[in-house]
This record gives C-alpha cells, structure tokens and sequence, in this order.
C-alpha cells in the first residue's frame, strides 16, 4: 500500500491497478479474482505473482516476435514497469474454440472447433455489459482510427498464429484469448493490458480440462495451482524472471 | 387465400408470405404489422398494398443503378413475382443517425449523427433476439462466404449511397435501414426482402417527425397515411405501378 502514498492510481481495475510512476506505469497485478462482471468474486493468494510472471513471458515473446507491446520491465514479484498509453476502449477477442458468451449469444456447443478463428470487438463498458460491437462502430463513434482497427485486427489473429503452436507443443489447446491495445503520443499502436489465464481459455489437448479461469467461473477449485501448471508447461516457471 | 391451395408456402415471415409459384417464388405482403420480435403487432389495412409498391419501386431503381435484386414483376396490389434464392441468415444493418436498438446498446443519444455510416451484421434468428455479430462470425460458423461477405458489406453502403440523396431530395433524413441478401444457383449475390418504411427509419429533414415503423412502434398513430406521405414525397404512388 506504500505506492499510494507516492504514486497517483491512474487505473482501478477489477485484479489491476495501475499507478503514476513518472515516465511510466507501475501495473500492479492483485490477488483479486473476479468473473461474470464482478458478481463473483474473491481473493486467491499468490494471483498477482503468477499473472504478473506469466504476463511478462507473454509480452517478452511478443516482443521477439516483433509485436509492439507495453511492458518495460518487471520490477517486483507482482509488479512490472509499462508505457504510458491512452487505452483503445475495445476488447480484440479471438477465439477458435467455442466457449463462454458466445455459446449463449449465438447458440453454439461448447467447445465447437471454428472452421476459421472468429475474430470479435466488444465495447469495454461494464455498465453495458461489454456489448458486441463493428468495425464501423468503432470507427464512426471515434474509439479508433480506420488504420487503428485494422491494425489491432492484424496483430490480434498475427497473435493467434504466434501462440497457437506455443500452447500445442505444451499439450493445450487455445481456445480463445482477449487483448487490448494502447496508443502512444506518436500514434503507435502498442498491445496493452496483459496476457494470463485470466484472459484466455487454455485446456490440455487430450483431456480437455480447464486450466485457465473457467476454474474460478465454475468453481472447479485450484485456480492458482492451475495457472502455476500453465507457466511450468510452457516453460514460464523454469525459466525464471 | 386461394393461393394456398395451389402453391405451397415456402416461408412465413412476421408481415409477409412466400409461395412456391414454379419458376419463381410469389411475395405476397400482408397487412400484419409486428415490433420488438413480434411482441406488439397489428393489422393495418392498405399496408401490404402501400408496401408492395414502394419495394417495387426501390428494387427497380437499386436495378437500374446495376445493384441485382430479386423482383422479377408486381403481379397483384400486394403480391410480386420474386426470383428463388437461398437467403444469407445476416440482416445487413446500415446507419447513418442513431436510433432504436443501437442507442440502448451502446449508450447513445436518440438522433445522434454518426461520422461515418455504421455498418454491422445481425444474425436473423428471433429465439436470440437477432444478435450483432461479427463478419469472422458469419464465415467462421458457415452462414456466408468470405466473399460473399464482403460483397454485401460493399452492396449495403453503395445503396447508403444511392439512397441518401433520393431521400434529402423529397425533404427526408434516412437514418437508418436493414437489408437482407440471397444467392442464387451460381452463387450469384442478389438483393432480396423487401425495402419500405417496415425495415428503414425515415425522418422529416425540418421537423424531424418520425414517418416509417417507429409510428407502430412507439404508438404515434395514422402509420399507413405516412407510409404514403414517404410514396407521395418520393414520387412513388404518382408513377403508378
């Protein structure tokens, strides 16, 4: 709780904070875990420790694999240093299995393999419940630019190909994931927020359990142990940070 | 009603019928008049007639602007000769102000105008309640092709085009309209449904006033005289049929 003293919360999220720290954000991964629009809830130690190890291999590998992103560099267990950004409001949502909303909202199986990875915008807005959005909502409303969209677009399902052969050769299926990008003062578009299993679906290949947070959503229990199972398989843990 | 006997129906929609009549399918507009997914309806007397004539009229002027479209001939005061396709599930939604639906969902004030025009894809699926969707959606889950997809993204805004000069012309605002698509035998791309004031929201360009379903919906009265009010300023009903 120190940095309150010394540093402006810029950002409140439901299991993020994000703090004034000068030239760059201080992001602070909690123990705080949230589903269904903040109705559910709880704290699960050693939550922010692990996302915020997961999220840096995340980021580090985007970055070598040429994708622009916010991270500078970790500076605690559950803290890392990022680019000051002004937020696109848009959630990039990829998904090549079907699971979650977009069972309900368009009638389909769970866990239907897409023919093609579906590639979706919702609007972030709580209060309106994230709501499906266009392309030409975004653009008309003015939460992007033409070329802002399209470049989002690309990088998310550019991001889906990078990952896609990560999580196979670790034995798990990608089953969707959800990005969100920033802008810097120059207009370049940088991939923002964070990477875990917070925000993707991430089962084993030959099972199909659930490794990721549908744990926490369908109270399957060992939410941590889980998210520890998905960085010592891909070769998060070992690899130290 | 003689019709049934001899032609089988092929589809019973909310405010109109298709036959099967051989070569061709016969449309026939009722005077049923239905809102929010069939929960508030009426009958209108004259509507199927009035209803007739200005989708003749549009779709034979979306033809002579080389846009495809299904009216092969009118046969009777509410009934035309349509060509057989097999109707794209997507409802093609083009706004160029901000009304109805979108306003609840995203938050937006009632009449707002848009930058640009907003174009988006709904499923055409009443149980769901017609949800937005997402072109990777529409191709991921079959219901178009990719170039399908884009052919009737680049079909709805050219017709956005045509439509709103036509409209400034007879002192109106369109401010918004939903299309649907069909394909033929080759997989050839036609317009098809019906263009009138059940599926477009037309407003006075000096007033304001509200001259198309949104009469029904929010219970202003005398709807059929403004659905002729919109023939009569279009020159519609003078020309005859």
């Amino acid at each position: 709780m120190e940095d309150l003293t010394v540093n402006e919360i810029v950002y409140s999220g439901k299991a993020k904070y994000l703090y004034d720290s000068g030239e760059y954000f201080t992001m602070e991964f909690t123990d705080n875990i949230t589903a269904f629009n903040g109705e559910k809830k709880d704290i699960l130690p050693g939550k922010g420790k692990i996302n915020n190890t997961i999220n840096a291999w995340f980021m580090r590998f985007f970055k070598s694999s040429g994708i622009l992103n916010h991270l500078i560099k970790v500076t605690s267990d559950n803290k890392s240093l990022v680019r000051k950004l002004k937020i696109i409001p848009l959630e990039c949502i990829v998904r090549n299995y079907a699971f979650g909303s977009i069972c309900k909202r368009l009638s389909i199986k769970e866990r239907e393999k897409f023919k093609l990875p579906i590639y979706q915008l919702c609007l972030k807005d709580d209060d309106l419940g994230d709501p499906v959005v266009s392309e030409y909502e975004a653009l008309s409303i003015g939460w992007a630019t033409e070329d802002q969209i399209k470049e989002i677009r690309e990088l998310s399902l550019r991001i889906n190909n990078l990952l896609l052969p990560i999580f196979a050769k670790a034995g798990f299926i990608l089953a969707d994931f959800k990005l969100e990008f920033g802008i810097d003062e120059e207009g370049k578009v940088y991939l923002a927020d964070e990477f875990t299993p917070d925000g993707c679906r991430v089962w084993d290949a030959d099972t199909g359990e659930i490794y990721d947070k549908d744990r926490f959503r369908r109270d399957l229990g060992d939410v941590i142990p889980y998210y520890h199972k998905i960085a010592d398989r891909l070769g998060i843990t070992s690899s130290g940070i």
